[in-house]
């Protein structure tokens, strides 16, 4: 008989994992390398050094290496609020009156409000022991903006940050949680660079885009003496730091003896699913255990599910490396309607490899589906849960109540990523029936396909 | 030697108090009974009945049982966040180059923000067991309602709140919060009762008033069938169940050996201060051991440091008993700047009568030194304080500052009652320069004292 589970599974701070699990080491496929848009040939760690800090471009490089050690001041960082809590949704097991056991892996007890944090200290970590004065980058709903902020503060590293436009003038209160950590906040496009000024040119009155803060935020950093840009999604160093999700969670499961059937994470960059995914992917390469593994993303958006695996271009400025991923195109702004967060137009290499590999499923959801799982889950388990993850609920609750049918006890895991006390606008919206749902039509997702570069 | 401490101690669920504590059953002065305002007697549990729930009128007159069973659904809900972490300020203590060392309660992590869940679930609890509808409620900044509204959701009890005007207009988000949880919620003063309508002929245009608001959530408590009306600080039920802090804080310190000097807690009713002191009073009252009690109010509504100790009406409609307490009048209003929090008029008669027989001190502070304190709290220890809470922050600070001029290494816990994700416009105002301090003068508080009700 196993232990009695409590609510919430808490691992000692000495339980913390003590190194990164890379489960490239652990791929027979490896993610395809990012190339260099003028050549066409893999970038090289001297090109890339030029953007990002020299150690993260040795982890962006570093296909091999199965676990990376974390450094005792990031791990000290991290005790302000991790090992996260693992917890047993026994309340949304109760009210669907299914057998599914559910768990989730709460990443939202934090400031910054997500799981952004556990690559923003290694990054910001990685520029300050090179001796640099500070990092540039992107947000668009704010969290990794935070999270940087909070990181670079801790720090005490200067703070640049590039916020699409849209959100900077809808999420004021974001931007003076960033402020607070002393961050510096520029609406995007702006006139501070050249791709924000060809780009306000071009399309007056923009609201910006993701794409764009990017091209923003890079050329500021490679034109900046003592600045290297960082990017909270996307990359193979940000899944490798947002292992620790993973590998917590796999710590607080086996504590217990439960064993998984199927682990769930919502996809926009691939961020929180890769890094929750990991350890359990790495069981399943090497043939040790096997699991459901389900991306899902807004159908707003669907990368992976309506994208073609193909180099693109990782921002709207061209200015970056080529990735290949499951992608939109470039092109590609999820409607105006939609409110969800996830809104990349891309994926992660390595999810991506894997996805193409056969190795997880994905699939995508309406947003006010998505919505309508966020409140029944607010209401029976107490945590206003941010847009982007509540996708994994969606589709957590799905799935149970499949089981509910089936009479399957299954044991579902799902990332909750963060809480949703700065998208109270999509919940009013949702509230007076005012949310609509918008899906591009194929039409639509040709015409942006049809700009992919040709590599 | 003691054990290593680390970060967050954090109990286990078995761990958790099933009593909560009565510091009333050790008060050799008991605090003054509520009066009838008619009669000037004190009001009778019948009387009471038609306000509050049956089982809560008796927790309000209890003074002599000790320790009151949790039943075991509150227990549960409690599950949901609780036990909260006790955190060792490592980063803050480092940043102040202090000897001291620093502890604080954080109550932050759950969905409505702060301390107040404990109580709601109570208070919904015995709301719902005694076969009621609903219950009616006032909130001023949110933090009482969104916690009543998450206790009454995830108990199916309706729940209609009151929220002071202004906040009702400047901070739609919470509003928004509540909705999620399925609470109605009116601006307070409203044309839907009498004293509200009154109010507004009297007063077109006015922002509305914690003390008016309690009013119409009382009278629709009154009027509707099923229907009691609930309050979120002030009365001696809530401080009874707010001791779950307090037990939790002294378990945790226990564990580790650690012997405090000092417990600070921010005050405008008294439902965190009197949670959180409860049983350490206790031990103070039986003679078992000595701390320093301090209480920290915003210098705009200074009712312990400049009030007077006298009988006065709860509420400006003058619908409610009257309560012994330090008031500062039932008319007095903090100044529009004042963007802290804690703008109630009066104070708990517990915390009253203990800090009238000298077993506690108190203090005020200015609200830009609060921010101050609250932005390098932040900065440091990685979690957003909210206003109410950063004054008791601001006290910590001042006495580590201390202890460094002294080199005296004491003990300092303090109660970190909640987040402050709504508050970002009053963070802005700091930032940008634009926050002002106000104190009243004497005479404003003499020409508010002078209206106090003759008993």
């Amino acid at each position: 008989m196993s232990k009695e589970i409590p609510y919430k599974i808490y691992l000692e701070e000495s339980e913390m994992p003590d190194s990164w699990y890379n489960v490239r080491a652990d791929m027979k496929n490896k993610p395809a390398p990012l190339l260099n848009p003028g050549t066409g040939q893999p970038m090289t760690a001297e090109e890339l050094g030029g953007v990002f800090c020299d150690e993260l471009v040795k982890q962006e490089l570093d296909n091999d290496t199965a676990y990376i050690p974390i450094p005792e001041e990031i791990r000290n960082f991290y005790k302000m609020y991790r090992p996260s809590p693992l917890v047993r949704a026994y309340c949304l097991e109760e009210k669907l009156q299914t057998p599914a056991k559910i768990y989730y892996k709460f990443e939202g007890n934090n400031t910054s409000g997500s799981h952004k944090l556990n690559s923003a200290i290694a990054q910001a970590y990685y520029a300050k022991k090179q001796g640099l004065k500070g990092v540039t980058t992107e947000t668009g709903a704010g969290q990794w903006g935070t999270a940087l902020s909070m990181a670079c503060s801790y720090l005490g590293l200067d703070c640049k940050v590039y916020m699409v436009k849209v959100s900077y003038e809808q999420k004021p209160f974001r931007r003076e949680v960033m402020r607070t950590y002393g961050a510096s906040v520029t609406p995007s496009p702006s006139m501070d660079t050249e791709v924000g000024r060809k780009i306000l040119e071009e399309f007056p009155g923009t609201n910006g885009s993701l794409g764009c803060a990017i091209s923003e935020a890079v050329e500021v950093a490679v034109k900046s003496e003592g600045y290297r840009y960082v990017l909270g999604s996307v990359l193979n160093q940000v899944l490798l730091h947002q292992s620790v999700i993973g590998l917590e969670t796999m710590a607080a499961l086996k504590k217990y003896d439960i064993k998984p059937d199927m682990i769930i994470g919502c996809a926009g960059g691939g961020s929180n699913l890769g890094g929750l995914i990991s350890p359990f992917m790495g069981e399943k390469l090497r043939g040790e255990a096997d699991y459901r593994i389900i991306a899902v993303e807004p159908a707003s958006c669907p990368s992976f599910t309506r994208g073609k695996y193909a180099y693109d271009f990782c921002d709207t400025g061209k200015v970056c490396p080529l990735a290949k991923m499951y992608t939109l195109g470039s092109g590609f702004i999820p409607a105006p309607n939609h409110a969800g967060g996830l809104r990349y137009h891309g994926m992660s290499s390595i999810l991506s490899q894997l996805y193409d590999d056969g190795l997880m499923e994905a699939r995508s959801v309406k947003q006010t589906d998505v919505f309508e799982a966020a409140e029944m889950f607010a209401r029976v388990e107490g945590i206003l849960p941010a847009p982007e993850s509540s996708h994994a609920i969606r589709a957590a609750i799905d799935e149970a109540l499949k089981c509910k049918e089936t009479g399957e006890e299954k044991t579902i895991v799902f990332g909750l990523t963060g809480t949703g006390y700065f998208d109270m606008y999509a919940y009013e919206a949702f509230h007076d029936g005012k949310m609509t749902n918008y899906i591009p039509t194929d039409e639509e997702i040709a015409a942006s396909l049809a700009k992919l570069p040709q590599v």
